[in-house]
């Protein structure tokens, strides 16, 4: 199979991503990942510098559960929308069944009243697998350039 | 055709339709609807709640075309830029020659001297058909995020 | 080849400039472009009204790669990031081996305690050649809607 045309098998799988986290559809989040699907959000500062802390860190399908358990059972106490658009989404290798990927995103978020604004901006570094034919993740490494302005609540990007 | 190959037609499709919206070339966008084309921009709150109300509100031809000659003869009281952003396209079901799909938008808008903002960030969900091999919208239902600042220029999204 | 295909390749090396930008690699940004390469940065304003002046202007090798070096050795007060989200590629026409083609884009700057924001939105008005088998800008001239904050430090888009 070509970059290009995996590209866009990369692209449906990061729209229907965000589709799930933008309408809400939590639960649906960690089927996009493996068994041992590995997701972290971390500043561009931490991840030049080769830092591992992060803001989200989730090794395995238990952690990944957790998280997104943890935040269904959070109280928001404004009323908010979120928009993911991903663009820029970049192959850059095949090796041993794994594929190497990088795409850029922005997490919008209006709350009532307000302007939409850009609350994350920053790239995913990806490595998928394909199980029974479908692209899961096997990690994903959000790197975000924006300094997060509230931080109780984590939601994934 | 396959999925992936709808979904290059379909952004081939967005991005000419945006193109003509940015240029101003205002006359064009009605021929991206068919005869009966349904065209309307509704908030999110509105969508959720099953409220087909909305900012803008046409059925059929006439009215697409009645929009565009109104909003041509708006006096524009200061010159300004508009730039679509559309990303994450996702074609969601084929059935009887009907194209169900997704796709993120963002408006950005630069007024002279002030920096680009987002106007509007929201969801196009759109029904394609195939008129003499070309795509046409069936129907495009605009849902924003966004609170709209001015609403006495509904500029097309 | 189709317009869909030859899309998808622009795609491909817009996100892989845009990366090199973005990563700082800015000794790659001159090897994206043809040995008679022209660069240029200027308003929509002056755009349309057909004057060629603008913030950067590039004819050839040699100028772009002053271009570059002068960038290296500028001062930068303020750290900052930069981010590409580059969409609505549009494939215009090929003729005589030169592919004309336009994309939106937005570049987003990030500076150490403040909110991720957009200093540039715009389009870029290309023409492509293939040499050796691979594309190369003969031509980029980016029009940008925004006015440009602080045009000290101009970067590429």
């Amino acid at each position: 199979m070509g970059t290009t045309e995996l590209r866009g098998e990369i692209e449906d799988f990061n729209y229907a991503y965000a589709d799930a986290l933008d309408c809400g559809r939590l639960t649906e989040w960690p089927t996009y990942f493996t068994e041992d699907g590995f997701y972290c959000i971390r500043s561009r500062e931490n991840a030049d510098a080769g830092l591992p802390v992060g803001l989200v860190y989730c090794e395995g399908m238990a952690m990944l559960l957790d998280r997104i358990d943890a935040l269904i059972h959070t109280a928001m106490f404004e009323p908010r929308y979120y928009r993911h658009m991903i663009s820029n989404t970049r192959v850059l290798g095949v090796e041993g069944g794994v594929i190497r990927s990088e795409s850029n995103y922005m997490l919008l978020e209006t709350l009532i009243d307000q302007n939409t604004k850009i609350l994350q901006a920053g790239k995913y570094v990806d490595e998928f697998v394909k199980v029974d034919g479908k692209l899961k993740l096997k990690s994903r490494d959000c790197i975000y350039d924006s300094l997060i302005v509230q931080t109780a609540l984590i939601y994934p990007v």
